[in-house]
């Protein structure tokens, strides 16, 4: 018995029974695989904040895991479905971007276009990939058949805007918000190594919309004398998040995704 | 050890402590079940929602899996605890019309009145049998003890209104919808082989309220060119569904569970 | 390979990435741990009702099972991070009152503070404690290290307060809601042995906010014929509730959590 790990992310929510459907076809065909969920609270059709949740996690399981991501607007169109082997990983989901923040930090990552229907079930539905695709190929990976049988290489594979920040002349930083949690934390796209953490914070303003940042901090705790006073930390998806020790800096300065930010040393 | 499945559906909602409460007294008694949450998030005391979910769930896990389906209103009355043996399946819940759609497609579905106290937690609660009936028989059921051994046959369970839709002389088909899900999609109980997969597809008009539908689309986003038209789909539990191609055909049109469709076959 | 139960409780909800690499660290160090999420809705920062959610699920699990709670606004601030040992069972996450309920019902219980960095993730954010430092101790511990390998015995833990009530020279007692679940059915801190099972009930009249109650019954169906009329019933968590048949006590009072309730015996 496979005792492989699958992790398993989408926007399907908990409330009906397509999670539990999915889960049943990859128990029914590896019986000892261990599935995760890393979430199925992706709001619908929204395969930016899938790709941001998925890179997020992914690293954290052991090599050889298997991720299972289906946020998937286009299923039954031809979109492609596809399995992508990346740090040790393997990824299998339709080809609408949802990879893309992985494969970029990967270059030797192999793309592969799941062509072989016989690894699928039976006639499968247009409308439920994940039951009908996905899992069975997750299982069938599990239990040990080699990526190279689903299908040919692919070298087109669809791509999200990638997650860089720009770097100006005069050393300040250009990006953008990429997401932002459950707790009001605003994820920027801004390394965290942009302030060491052996060296002494430099001067800086951070401008995000109204909000102007100046000062870092080391725990949301941190600045609870100042609760009013917005900060950055080094968060734990390796970039700057925007925060508040209390409250909600998403709600408390209307920050959405997408949103630009400007860092600017100050002398 | 046992590696039997033992699925959990119910309207417990997961802030509070029963899910893990239920989990813990199956681990302890059956150490290597393997435990997945079909959902917990039915709408409390829904019999009818959680009907539906199951019996779109339970055939995709393997044969011998044990599904403990919790919706309980009656819980402490005299409403019998039962055991179902169905499709090489087993269900562990209340009388209440919860399994009813699994027994009426097997009509040599045996069910039994759990009567054997021995296999219960000592001392059970009146309002929490999930955890202290049902829980500990799956336990044991898992383990490997006989379905006969719980208690005896009954011929009488409770049932709901049988999924079945009306033909009618002309052709026409009367139904309803019988779930929405999570995207807005409105599942009716016309079953998806009225427009079989191989023929033309037979020019039609479904109505439900004051939707008019024309088309069958293959997916979603088939009719992307048409986004406020609605569509049906043949749906992934088996039965036709009418959508939109962006938006949720349950907000833009008022659509609710049990409004009844018909579908006329035009000439 | 280890297959110890290790149990989640957060409040970090389940849209991010957090539960999923907490998981994927678990799972990376010590693969055969049987990973269960007691409940990752605690709302946001409320240790008081981690507490108590944690105190009604812990003891159904195996011995020697490992529970992780995390709701932890003080990350990164200085204070520590500690593993309990009670009950025949392990509790890992921070000090901050998170298990005083399970710890003032065990003086036995042995409390450490977790100074062995080394079993840590290297270099661990400031952050997100949970993932680098609470779920690589759970692992080690699933691993078989032993609890005093990770630091000194400590006899000064952050507590909440008691759960006790008051008992009063004229029989009369005095308590507060703990917790109100997802039902609306309102937790009192009153024990449900203040009535025993065996014996009659005894003529009573509990006052909370404006509502009177003055029946217990055995389950939530049983007033039925008096819908509007709150109960008294013996809660599954060892503890008095008031709840209503068929609507939420919780909205119907306007019940808090916190709120006092006074139970007085009549003649």
């Amino acid at each position: 018995m496979s005792n492989r790990v699958i992790t398993l992310l989408t926007d399907f929510g908990v409330k009906d029974y397509f999670v539990g459907a999915m889960k049943g076809v990859i128990l029914a065909r590896s019986p000892g695989s261990v599935l995760v969920d890393i979430t199925h609270e992706i709001p619908a059709h929204d395969i930016h904040t899938a790709a941001f949740t998925l890179n997020a996690a992914y690293a954290w399981f052991p090599p050889g895991s298997i991720h299972l991501a289906i946020v998937d607007p286009g299923v039954g169109s031809d979109r492609r479905p596809i399995l992508v082997e990346a740090a040790g990983h393997l990824f299998v989901g339709p080809d609408n971007g949802l990879f893309s923040l992985v494969t970029d930090q990967y270059p030797s990552a192999q793309i592969r276009h799941l062509t072989r229907c016989d690894y699928f079930q039976p006639e499968p539905s247009t409308t439920f990939h994940g039951r009908d695709v996905f899992a069975p190929v997750a299982a069938s990976l599990a239990n040990g058949t080699s990526p190279e049988e689903f299908g040919p290489i692919i070298d087109d594979p669809v791509r999200l805007e990638p997650m860089q920040f720009e770097s100006l002349p005069d050393g300040s930083a250009r990006g953008r918000i990429l997401h932002i949690d459950r707790f009001g934390n605003c994820v920027t796209n801004l390394p965290s190594d942009l302030f060491p953490v052996t060296a002494e914070t430099r001067p800086f303003v951070l401008q995000v919309k109204e909000c102007t940042v100046q000062t870092l901090e080391r725990s949301y705790k941190a600045s609870a004398l100042h609760p009013n006073l917005p900060f950055l930390i080094r968060g734990s998806a390796g970039f700057l998040e925007i925060s508040l020790s209390s409250f909600s800096a998403e709600r408390a300065f209307g920050i959405s995704v997408a949103d630009p930010v400007c860092l600017v040393w100050r002398s």
